[in-house]
């Protein structure tokens, strides 16, 4: 008998994190190796005039408060190497900084994966597109109303992480 | 007589942040409007191996104490528009994120300034390079011992802001 096959598996929430400078989707997910339950998605919209430092302090503070209410144990969020320029590049450095921090400073573990992990792990194909990632995202979830799309994305690579602990998990490795 | 030109010019101690995610220079300096004066310089160096969310989390803890105890009322960091490419644009978003959330969650002002504004007010010309700042801020706070570049970046934008205020004091502008 197989202790790592028929142990009770933990129950893991998850928060997956798409960062953005004027969007910055969230989506909290729960996992027991088997199954995924929906707990909640949303966004966080910023005014077009805000200054940067009010953005990062609406990014961290929300995030903060989200956490704390519904208690995730670690942050999942893409590893972004690619951006339209350096300018976009750096506010999304920014936005993304801002998340981890407010992981970190809620004492969650954080976790990043390639956008070709995500979508493997959420869509079964790593070069679906972000209609493809919302339409599964709705359906794995029966979310029938409007999925906003960064939402989505975040509930994506909170099913990326999840699923690959439960992977690591079943092959024992470490996690 | 003109109550702007007579009365007591308030002393402010601003901290100025040349963020990096390998080296975060800083710099405290304080200012009545006349005359500056030098508190405290040093860089926060994060080793090769340590994960993204490990050194945003050393230079938001680091620069949170750093803040605390020496008290500056104001964060003055450099307003980036460019970098080497779009990876280090990300790298360099992040570490100016955490910087900067630092500032907001100890309560400080934030203020940025584009990279001509700081050596236009450090060294007097807009297109001086690195070596030329760090022999002025050596200069300006006579600090003879080896000052290093990253922490006289950090000195010359906390000048930048604090010759800004006091212009605009002088000539009685919107702070």
């Amino acid at each position: 008998m197989n202790d790592t096959t028929y142990a009770p598996r933990p129950v893991i929430r998850a928060i997956g994190i798409d960062p953005g400078s004027r969007f910055t989707g969230y989506g909290i997910v729960e996992g027991d190796g088997n199954r995924l339950r929906h707990i909640l998605n949303g966004i966080i919209r910023m005014q077009g005039q805000l200054s940067l430092p009010e953005r990062l302090k609406i990014i961290y503070e929300q995030l903060t408060v989200i956490i704390g209410q519904s208690q995730p144990v670690c942050m999942a969020i893409e590893d972004v190497f690619f951006a339209k320029n350096v300018k976009s590049a750096l506010k999304l450095g920014q936005a993304r900084g801002a998340a981890i921090l407010a992981g970190i400073n809620s004492g969650l573990s954080i976790h990043e994966y390639s956008p070709l992990e995500i979508k493997q792990a959420a869509v079964g194909y790593g070069r679906a597109g972000k209609d493809q990632v919302t339409q599964m995202m709705q359906y794995l979830f029966g979310l029938h109303e409007g999925l906003d799309p960064n939402a989505a994305d975040a509930l994506a690579v909170a099913v990326c992480h999840l699923n690959m602990r439960s992977s690591k998990a079943r092959w024992n490795l470490p996690k």
